[in-house]
């Protein structure tokens, strides 16, 4: 007999499923990449969350900072031993630490940020990438090891977006043979590196190296900060964490001062340049080597942001279909929230926006790995465009998942504002995203230099690369007549952003051409600057996402294509619907053309209606990676929420203590 | 001697208010509705932020929630008292009550929401709106002496926004002469109230009334909720607090069930409609009048919402002035950010945002009363325009209210994620908006409601009232050629709106005639019907602001005027282009006059660049309102920061104990 009473699976979810039309298994392997890759990532989860060491009987969100800041370092050390457990018995290899560090299960195993992750993201991947092989063996078995704990250490106080304002300098001392570190002003002291503050005892810092009383540009030097033994921070180490922020409390931000810190020539990382012994440097060959992993970084965060506003919609999503509120019809029972269109408008673009970042995070991963495999033969031609397009996806891909979150949080009413909903955690975490890694409007200018450039090319007849390719045919040609699908959609989109881009250069020339300066014409184009440049990344979103859905046609069912052409359908409509100022505009778009949209918009949202609880559904993520009352796979809300406000401390008694020294003198004053 | 060293201004800063080139006093003035207004908000101000009882060693955020809440509860009960001195004293009035619960001094006393708010919000306007005289008299005195604390239960777990469909029921029992509450259903536990959890032992509850085995809907009755010496809960009573939210997390949100607890028969809120002794209901006269409290709630929602953007924007401005980063030419020092054009653009439509919902608050608070007072006539005839109009502007206001705060946190870069800068916690108050009192969407359906009614009596030659005069002009008409003046703004965009909303009534007639269900028709049709509502809501917003100004126009001095007409010129511009699409698809406006606008908006972002920090310092908002590292006075935002860092209780030990009890063994194990 079992003892555990069956979960009783809320009717309402339980009519959604049985209304579904494709079989949820097939679309969850197709998003996991095969069978195999399912099963592989179940086990992981299986093996991670179901140890009880991760269950805690009083939730995060009700303990101290400094509580939560402990309980964050159990569960990381925790989550160590357990990967390597898994290492030992062969399984799943380096893509577990991708994965406990991940938006998924990481984000599930801790909450609000792990205070080690760094170590894994940045400080062990720059001593592979700038240390030299001697540099490498002894730092990185170390690291490898957890003998040592280390971070990395770059922006300040004072700048971040700025790599070459960072004021930290690194001057070699010839006669000792060390660098001497130092933070000359408060700006420059360290600020920002995840787990800085009380978790690591190595950091990799960037820092202006001088030699030779020259200064040679920004450099990363291993530095000891705390004692191996005793943690105690090293003398002329100044550090500590820098406090509360609006998410990722447990991820230790820190800061960091140097007080004329030595530390031995062979810590700066030596792989590209290099100072001597007598202080001669020695130049890398190729600035553009470093580009790597910070592209790396974004192409990570666009899958990861996919992965946020997946969590977000499967919760809304199900809330949606237990919800009832008012009745469409008098006498009616009260109807099920995901019945109104305006709901539906809320929910269904931001799972097919779920679907089009996942997919284009495919395509720039492949991207990503074949051009590294070029610069490693030392090819760079294909460099700026990946910089290009991974900075403009990074930007929009993290927006849009930050304000899809916030839509489904809102879409949730009052209950949304719960933490325990998991919505304001998650939208901490993704809303950060817009600003680590490179701030969103800063990439949009980034790409909008390619994309000048490549304006400036096109005009001089030059072939282009495959995802600004558009520029050469679309800047003349008028696009056919409005017709209802998505190809329609694609060349309205590239005949807009080509002609934006147009729009955007004319008006920069112009103002050169009035004799401004090029800095100030380019600063004072920049609003129609990052709008070129997201109409280019828009484009390129659609057409990659939908290319992909061509690719896999035929391998998936006729049941699940129906919906997954529903579903880049319903994305390209809605972006489209976004730009109807711009289609209207540039192209022969009319406004009745903008009226077929908007009821095709309409067909599919309903279209996509039975299947709603299905696709979420496919997702698989478990319960206790949702962790939320609205979004369970049971569907039992009510119960959830009142289960979790029943574990508030403050619940523990039913008169506080606050009644007797405030309340009570207050009542009795007579006032 | 004066023994305070001078504070050192931040030099960036200085130079910005040589630049300002009208007086900040004079906008202060105006803003605060005359100099003696100024006065006294200063001297209430100072009385309460000077109080050394409200400064706190370690910032709130650092405690657990349990804490948080006791902490709250001690400054509410301060606060209170303080109040209390400044009313012996015959100093500001009721004035008084509205300003240390409002968004402003409120926000500053109690930074994360005031668990005794609702009783002079809710509780004692209930007793007052809702009590007979003999109630009134028996129980506004017990409030206002604050011998009871009251709030007001009405959502419960499965019901906000449908009212009728609450489930918490009140039968009336003959023979004893009392209710008895109860809670059928988990779902019937009141859900939300401010104070419920463990700071009120009284509420006005609403249920259904049951009387003569007959459902006579929702009533108010008062119910004691816990013993007024011991706070111990009353038999029957389950209570409790609701747990952690996105924010105010010291509000002390509660839960409440009943199971079969007695009330005497008085305890029914009887003004209105009434219970006798016998079982016997009297129906109230109309049901209309309970709509009052309802509306004056949003009209405060308004005014808070610009209080909330008029913080955020105040701290962003600065912050941009202080803050360099990047070089705009190389060699050149690096860069104010405020001079990047694009920040210029996330900035300043916001504080012209705050300058609109501040004005039509005043013009929506005037109209308020006037309507009131005709109420307590007998006159209704405004009531549906002023409802139609409240829940609009409520919405609008309150979006975007918080996406303005959100765009300045997200402009303050990585350090406007921090705690610190005010911009978390300031989000988390002004997103609550969104949803209570009204949930946005719903409130804008509200709105389409009386539009397409409107739109129905437009045709049948009706006149219209003055919010939707423009419908019966510019349904047929087309605008003027364009002109870079806000009269054709303001008339493009009313031709718009006039032309959404035909176009939406005729999408759901046609959807009527061919045989949907007039409530299927109206759902069909909704995405488009909250379009519409949102355009009607930014064409009066822009109107009323502007006439406002022209109201105003020749009581300011020509410096002043300048720059008040830049604002609302932006303002005008501003929300003309996020209409791009629909200006050109419903009015004649082409493609040059949006190039036109672009021009526009670029040259005004220009001409308030030299005194955006003069605008801001105008709004006078004190240091210890804003409570925010980068948003200073005097602009020391490093040495804020850093300051405010070095009171995380982290930092208060070098080590910290999880090194010794987790990180170590890790460090140790060889892995």
């Amino acid at each position: 007999m079992n003892n555990a009473a069956p979960v009783k699976v809320n009717p309402d979810l339980l009519r959604e499923r049985q209304k579904c039309t494709f079989n949820n298994l097939e679309l969850t392997h197709l998003l996991d990449g095969g069978a195999d890759k399912t099963a592989e990532r179940r086990e992981r989860e299986e093996f991670f969350l179901n140890d009880p060491e991760f269950k805690s009987k009083t939730p995060v969100e009700y303990l101290s900072h400094k509580e939560k800041y402990e309980e964050s370092v159990r569960r990381a050390c925790l989550v160590l031993k357990k990967v390597q457990q898994l290492q030992d018995q062969g399984k799943g290899g380096i893509d577990n630490y991708r994965q406990v560090i991940g938006a998924q299960l990481g984000s599930a195993l801790l909450q609000d940020g792990n205070p080690i992750a760094l170590h894994y993201i940045m400080f062990i991947p720059t001593l592979m990438g700038q240390g030299t092989i001697d540099q490498q063996a002894e730092w990185i078995q170390r690291a490898w090891n957890l003998e040592i704990i280390g971070t990395y250490a770059q922006t300040e106080l004072g700048h971040g977006t700025f790599i070459r304002g960072l004021e930290t300098t690194a001057t070699y001392d010839a006669k000792t043979q060390e660098f001497v570190l130092h933070s000359p002003t408060l700006t420059s002291y360290k600020w920002w590196p995840g787990g800085l503050g009380h978790s690591s005892n190595y950091a990799v810092v960037m820092a202006q190296l001088y030699t030779q009383e020259k200064c040679r540009g920004m450099h990363a030097f291993i530095v000891q900060l705390r004692d191996e033994e005793t943690n105690m921070p090293l003398p002329g180490i100044k550090i500590g964490e820098i406090g509360c922020k609006l998410g990722m409390n447990a991820t230790n931000n820190g800061f960091l001062g140097f007080e004329k810190v030595r530390i031995p020539r062979n810590h700066l990382l030596m792989k590209n340049s290099k100072v001597l012994e007598d202080g001669t440097y020695v130049k890398a060959p190729s600035s553009k080597l470093a580009y790597g992993t910070m592209i790396f970084v974004r192409v990570v965060i666009v899958e990861d942001a996919a992965f946020f506003l997946r969590k977000a919609v499967t919760i809304a999503t199900r809330y949606s279909a237990v919800r009832h509120q008012c009745q469409l019809k008098a006498g009616e029972p009260e109807t099920q929230i995901m019945d109104y269109i305006t709901q539906q408008y809320k929910l269904f673009p931001n799972i097919a926006t779920f679907f089009a970042y996942s997919y284009v995070a495919k395509w720039l991963w492949e991207y990503y790995n074949n051009v590294t495999g070029e610069l490693e033969a030392g090819i760079l031609d294909r460099l700026p465009e990946l910089h290009a397009i991974a900075c403009c996806l990074k930007a929009v891909a993290s927006a849009d998942a930050a304000a899809g979150v916030e839509t489904c949080r809102l879409a949730c009413g009052g209950h949304g504002y719960m933490t325990s909903s998991s919505l304001p955690t998650t939208y901490g975490l993704v809303t950060a995203m817009c600003t680590y890694e490179g701030e969103n409007t800063v990439l949009l200018l980034q790409t909008a230099r390619f994309l000048m450039k490549s304006c400036q090319s096109v005009m001089e007849g030059k072939s282009m690369t495959p995802t600004i390719k558009y520029l050469e045919t679309y800047q003349t040609a008028n696009i056919k007549p409005f017709e209802k699908n998505i190809e329609w959609i694609i060349s309205a989109l590239k005949k807009m952003a080509a002609s934006k881009i147009q729009t955007t250069f004319n008006h920069m020339s112009s103002r050169a051409e009035k004799g401004m300066a090029p800095e100030d014409a380019w600063n004072e184009t920049s609003i129609e600057l990052v709008g070129a440049a997201e109409s280019h990344c828009r484009v390129n979103v659609v057409e990659i996402y939908y290319n992909m859905m061509l690719q896999i046609k035929n391998t998936v069912s006729e049941e699940l294509r129906v919906v997954l052409f529903q579903l880049v359908n319903l994305y390209a409509v809605h972006i489209a619907l976004r730009y109807t100022g711009d289609l209207l505009r540039y192209t022969n778009t009319l406004g009745k053309d903008i009226e077929e949209l908007q009821s095709w918009l309409e067909e599919l949202l309903a279209a996509i209606r039975p299947n709603a609880v299905g696709i979420v559904d496919s997702f698989d993520i478990r319960d206790e990676i949702l962790m939320s009352t609205l979004g369970s796979y049971d569907g039992n809300v009510y119960e959830r929420l009142f289960e979790e406000a029943s574990k508030s401390p403050l619940n523990a008694e039913p008169v506080n203590k606050s009644f007797r020294q405030y309340l009570q003198p207050l009542l009795k004053s007579n006032m």
